[in-house]
């Protein structure tokens, strides 16, 4: 009895040359081997102790993003050897200001539907947006990829997961996605493939949407986070036409959910599968607003922070901080006068990159400070003090936070005004 | 005999109520205390041995600028304290992203003509722009001045420094600064008041452009940078009827400057007094640029190095960082169109405050790397690595330098150009 195959098996098996089934082990070619600054050094050394240097250069991207520009000596050093490694070996290096791997390598065209992408970052299951079968893995799994060209799998279990419906007004996909988080909660997809279905109105996500969902599958404990192709990647790219699940494929589990009745949520610390509706926690007093990352720091994030903060300006004690993904995001944004309006409201600026996502500079977090991001994680000491509150949200919720002061929606803050 | 008094004299006799001369010890009114972030800590504990607090809260202001947004734990607990000490006395706190100290305080009218304003920081003789008596002090002295409203003083010795005539097209006030300081020498001015005359058209400067020269008089060793107030100073400000030297005061030492034979000037490592035509250190390859800081900073400074920029691209080798000196400098760069040049060009854009200029963040230099920066300062270590070299020169040289990827005038650049 033959059974129809996931999206992860398609691709998986079409990489392979002969059908494959979840569980069994493959070598697949990989079409990308994206590497941070971060991991860089690890990534040589292993290299160095294979005696290898990358098969095929034109398939290993370096960016320079998790500490960039460099905030201090050491990693000023590993920026360079980076710098002096890629012009060695040929390989293309995005250097400091260029953004976050993720998106760069998306602008990039550097991760196409149907490809095999492996990244140094846990967030790689985002390429899974158009289409990729995207996964992180460590600086030895990486060497090996890069050097040998191909890396090895087990071939994951999938859960479908079906959005179906449009987002009222207001609510985001970021919404969306820690609702699914919540729903499959932090272990509930580990190693599997988080298969992502839009249907009846959410054909209608753009890539940057689709990106959002496939990021934040990581956080459920995804393999990869595969976004059946619809809507304008299939305007965007190239689309191969086995590059879709059958109708009769297996899943470990499914879960459906309905956009259409969907509410702004917001992840509460420490763990990002803890989420609630904003009304839940609002009031939660704030003390700084972080807008960016490869989760929500790209062009319609900013454009959707600065609907909410036209006219308006950031509460005294808050510290607004805008991240553009990339250097793109950034001209873009200065480009159709976005950027001036979130200035004007009170918004500072930080260089593209991953900014204080991961507290390593760029806006550290003291000891009991709240921040609202729009980030991906919240775990304890994430952005610095281990006692500081990390609470995840959408940019409009964010926005909306740093001008009220405290934990409110766009929504509930034009009622007070309005009452005010 | 009767002698005329120089304009530190003057600003000082009328704090003290009675002509002072230099040499004598005085103790005079401060209109304004400015502590930085990097200095606050040692500020409260000093404060606190006193059992004391700020006698005039309206004249103290504290500016989060030399390493924000917080890059480490550490500096994000000093800036926490800060604002909470703020609060506690009723101290105005400029925060993450509004910029470099003196051109917040410049920006904000909280240092005016006649005025005597105490810095924690050295450039604080940036003050003197627009007539003010300001010096650089010591965590000690500034507590002592923020808890008695007071401060001591020997009243300087001068040296008087005129330039005149007007500056040939693409030659900058900071060519003249660093002028100003090969001729003072590092040491020529220690502890003495530069006392800068603009005449036969040098008082067309504006106060940007005083800025930057009462800025590099500490690099001289000045105690205080004082441009005699005329152009649009006089009209921006209400200058006191006394605040102008006599005729026949006394001066250590005289220097002249004719600008109108001026040439773009660079100060090549590791001194600042050591200033050379840029012709005879061009050709320098380069890995950074650095445009920002109370140097340079400012939107004239922005919009010199974008129309140096506008249609060309940052060399492939090179990182262009632009820090603009504070938060309405950026908006005015993102109004005007000046930030997206910049952009299109391949700069990249950093938080409005201090930048690397000090290496603590932001951009550190790692071994080996040269740097050409609009900053005040390039001893050996100031920004990174002890042997990384920084060149410092003018907006319109390092927008060259970074399309040219070495050392270049704009000029030298568009002839290359033409010959290509």
């Amino acid at each position: 009895m033959s059974v129809g195959q996931t999206l992860a098996e398609k691709i998986l098996s079409h990489k392979v040359g002969r059908p494959v089934r979840a569980g069994e082990l493959v070598v697949v070619e990989v079409d990308q081997v994206m590497v941070v600054d971060s991991i860089a050094g690890s990534f040589f050394k292993r290299l160095e102790y294979l005696e290898a240097t990358p098969r095929y250069p034109e398939r290993v991207s370096i960016v320079i993003d998790h500490v960039a520009p460099a905030a201090n000596l050491e990693v000023a050093k590993a920026q360079k050897e980076i710098r002096e490694w890629g012009k060695r070996h040929g390989i293309r290096v995005f250097d400091v200001g260029r953004g976050v791997c993720h998106q760069v390598l998306i602008e990039e065209g550097l991760a196409q539907p149907g490809w095999v992408v492996v990244g140094s970052d846990s967030h790689s299951t985002t390429y899974g947006a158009v289409g990729a079968f995207g996964t992180g893995m460590g600086a030895t799994d990486i060497a090996l990829a890069a050097a040998s060209g191909r890396t090895w799998l087990r071939v994951p279990e999938s859960v479908k997961v079906v959005f179906r419906g449009r987002l009222p007004k207001g609510v985001t996909a970021k919404d969306a996605a820690l609702e699914m988080v919540r729903l499959l909660t932090a272990e509930g997809a580990t190693y599997m493939a988080v298969e992502i279905h839009l249907l009846d109105g959410a054909e209608a996500l753009t890539r940057g949407e689709r990106m959002t969902l496939a990021n934040l599958t990581v956080e459920a404990g995804a393999k990869a986070g595969l976004v059946v192709p619809s809507g304008e990647i299939l305007e965007m790219y190239r689309v191969p036409d086995w590059l879709y699940p059958d109708p009769d494929a297996r899943y470990a589990k499914e879960v459906e959910i309905d956009l259409s009745a969907l509410t702004p949520r917001v992840s509460v610390p420490f763990y990002v599968d803890n989420v609630h509706e904003v009304a839940q926690v609002k009031g939660k007093r704030v003390d700084q607003v972080f807008i960016g990352t490869c989760t929500n720091g790209r062009i319609e994030d900013l454009r959707a922070a600065a609907e909410v903060l036209k006219g308006r300006k950031v509460a005294p004690w808050v510290r607004l901080l805008v991240v553009p993904a990339s250097s793109q995001v950034l001209e873009e944004a200065a480009r159709d006068g976005t950027l001036l309006t979130l200035l004007e409201a009170g918004a500072t600026i930080g260089t593209p990159g991953c900014g204080p996502c991961m507290g390593r500079h760029m806006g550290v977090l003291a000891p009991g400070e709240v921040c609202v991001s729009t980030s991906n994680r919240n775990f304890r000491g994430r952005m610095g003090a281990p006692d500081a509150e990390i609470y995840l949200a959408s940019p409009r919720v964010a926005a909306a936070s740093a001008v009220a002061g405290y934990l409110t929606t766009p929504e509930e803050l034009e009622e007070e005004e309005v009452h005010a």
